[in-house]
């Protein structure tokens, strides 16, 4: 609606410039090229592995060749590797064993050799597992949900802290192992994986990632009577690495101080290619920072793409970049973070200051015939947060994600699942924002309350 | 169209009877139970392994407390073992190395200690596998089609062949390996398993099924060069072991020597719990023979359930029933499998002689309110098969199978696929055919073609 009423003047952009930027990002098949030398070409990414410094390595050559003033800035990560792993239901009365399809969380130790068994018990909420007091010593506790549930409403937002926090809570209690029924809108029988969190020198427990299938088998089970279950993982954290972010800069003409923050993560998971997470969003960014760089005239401020290390299981990379460049947020301008996966683009997310809205809306017309030109969503990302506290201006262009919990963190996170026509929209939508972020005469207005935040927040958030 | 003109006249059936068989299985909740029982109770049932045993002697016990007449009938059955199996394709030139999701078919052999490790050649077909010749030598033939293409018309009949004989094709020509595409409607990342056959004598090869996301990266990756695969498989035959058909009478009132045959099959893939495949088919099957038997009045003839072993890899229980009952096969007067899984029914086919479907039409009255009162589709089966060859006529209640090849042979192949309400209008559908074909006046004619093939058969089919 407000685009439509902004058709009605002038538009504040050159039309030709539009029309470039999307017609390249629309035709030249160069970010999902990238994709597949990321999934096919590297393959699995997870932060110390060998795959993430070829990532760090490829992402470098290839900001060269695109003519971006690049640079890896030093990040330590975890350092923490799978193993063999495995899982069964021991026989029961009457009953057979049943092997179970899990995967460890990332963070999770291993098991003593044997693995550990014990009685299985199943809780659905936080609250659940702390009221279980006594009665979890020495027992497996189930982190049951109904994110994949057929008709449940739950989402990856609300399931996702069983996941990141359930084994720890369990841990404190004294229980002796964890399992987490997958945070999946879709399974066959496949597990997924993710990171969960064990605060220092507070107590932990191995943790696994259970498929909702097997998250059945346990729950149809219990119903019946008691369950014991076997676990052996040989997961484990090796010292910490060194790594690095890949930050390049398409410097602007007038104001080549300010900065529009362009995001996505270079590590990923290691059960798969990490093709939708996060393969896609660095395509995307990367393409939006080359074509802006090869325009006849540069927008007024830089373009900076930060492709981050770590985002998957410790955020070390977002950390460190706001540690960093602390003394520059008031020069960061707004920023985009593209971690939703592969899918078309349908709306734009703001997260900033009174106005910014109306400021923004003239130079989204471009984006309509792409389904993206209204507001909508919401604007932000993990890597990003820690700018979002310094009071930096948020901007999203947000994806249909209707496929992506399906995949994500899982086996499944293939480059098939990348469908070429929708990235390549995906890729327009958000070279166009970052342009016009880039070019727009006055930056958006910060937002108060992520300033009030930002100042609370860089007092006491643990660096 | 013919079911709506017999209601015009006096039904030919009893009216209470159709109610009371629909209405028990639409209610009662025992075939749902039943596949509980297999899936969940006893787990996965491929010939030979503990599971297969117990679900011999679940079936024996069930039916006596059913009031069947029930015996076990013995069958000698292959022994066929999984063990450990991984694959990966080595790194190339500046590309990673890729671990391949992959299964071995059954009756594969398995590789050398370190694994089969060849360049890979891919075919689309058993006629182009054929065409290699002397460059298949030493090479992984790669059996790649398209039944889990979006788009892709290619259905499991067609693919089917590639998995059964692609694998000794290839060895013919001396391959050192074989990797088949799973035959899959859905995929994440779950490689599909299923029997692959070896003549007695002829070469054989390591043979493995690769996810559908794995056989398009080796497709993607052989566009840009050669690809080397690693292949280990841990699986191995053992010398053949007893095992037995489960075989059910339910007497008929007047003619006890006419024999209805009902089958389904006990044994199951090791991957999961066999819940659609095949299950679900024997609790159908158990639950109508169940209400038939409780009837205040049997029918005229005898309902009979075989609960065939082996389907999955050999067909022993199949191919023995036969040939123990040659000399009966005239008195085997319809026969009906359920193996195709879970889903509601949506018509009933017909194979017999000429008249037939006029002759059973008017039966058929009961089943238009569950959507199943026309005739369509096809009947048969892989374990009856050779009593089509002897001139049974077959009657078959069709199932809605579009999801059944998202999990058939897989991992998924569990409880949570089968809906309970589905499971009912097929379990109630079947019942009442097999009550039908149990109490109609004269017998279905039989065909003149199945038996001229009979005779054909009997007299060159391998016994």
């Amino acid at each position: 609606m407000l685009a439509m009423i902004a058709l009605l003047a002038a538009p504040p952009y050159s039309p030709e410039v539009a029309a470039r930027l999307v017609g390249f990002a629309l035709t030249d098949g160069v970010a999902y090229a990238r994709v597949a030398e990321l999934a096919d070409g590297i393959g699995p990414r997870l932060s110390g592995s060998p795959g993430a410094e070829a990532a760090v390595r490829w992402a470098v050559q290839r900001f060269r060749e695109d003519g971006a003033e690049v640079r890896s800035e030093p990040v330590k990560v975890p350092h923490w590797v799978r193993g063999e792993e495995r899982a069964e239901i021991l026989p029961g009365r009457g009953r057979a064993g049943h092997s179970l399809a899990i995967t460890a969380l990332g963070g999770s130790p291993g098991t003593p050799t044997g693995g550990v068994t014990a009685e299985v018990v199943e809780v659905r909420s936080l609250a659940e597992v702390r009221a279980l007091g006594d009665k979890a010593r020495g027992k497996i506790v189930f982190f049951n949900h109904n994110m994949s549930t057929p008709g449940g409403k739950t989402g990856y937002g609300e399931a996702s802290p069983l996941r990141n926090h359930g084994p720890a809570e369990a841990a404190k209690i004294g229980a002796a192992g964890a399992l987490v029924r997958s945070l999946a809108t879709a399974s066959l029988r496949d597990p997924h994986t993710g990171a969960t969190t064990f605060e220092d020198g507070a107590p932990k427990l191995p943790a696994a990632a259970v498929s909702v299938e097997d998250a059945e088998l346990l729950h149809r089970l219990l119903q019946q009577g008691p369950v014991q279950v076997r676990i052996g993982l040989g997961c484990r954290s090796l010292p910490d690495v060194d790594s690095a972010n890949v930050v390049a800069d398409v410097r602007g003409r007038e104001k080549p101080d300010e900065i529009v923050l362009l995001g996505a993560h270079l590590d990923s998971w290691d059960l798969a290619q990490g093709a939708i997470d996060d393969a896609a969003g660095v395509g995307i960014i990367m393409e939006a920072a080359r074509l802006i760089a090869h325009l006849p005239q540069r927008p007024r401020r830089t373009v900076r793409v930060v492709l981050f290390m770590n985002e998957e299981n410790g955020l070390a990379g977002g950390k460190t970049y706001a540690r960093v460049h602390t003394s520059e947020a008031e020069r960061h301008v707004a920023a985009l973070e593209s971690d939703a996966g592969a899918g078309r683009p349908i709306s734009v997310g703001l997260r900033a200051g009174a106005g910014a809205q109306a400021l923004l809306a003239p130079w989204l017309v471009p984006l309509e015939q792409l389904g993206a030109g209204e507001f909508g969503g919401e604007a932000g990302g993990a890597d990003t947060g820690p700018l979002g506290a310094l009071g930096v201006p948020f901007v999203g262009v947000q994806q249909d994600v209707s496929r992506y919990f399906d995949y994500h963190h899982s086996a499944a996170d293939t480059l098939d699942k990348v469908r070429p026509a929708e990235l390549a929209q995906t890729a327009a939508a958000v070279t166009w924002v970052a342009y016009a972020l880039a070019e727009m005469p006055e930056p958006l207005p910060r937002s108060q309350a992520a300033a009030t935040h930002a100042a609370g927040a860089t007092s006491t958030r643990p660096q």
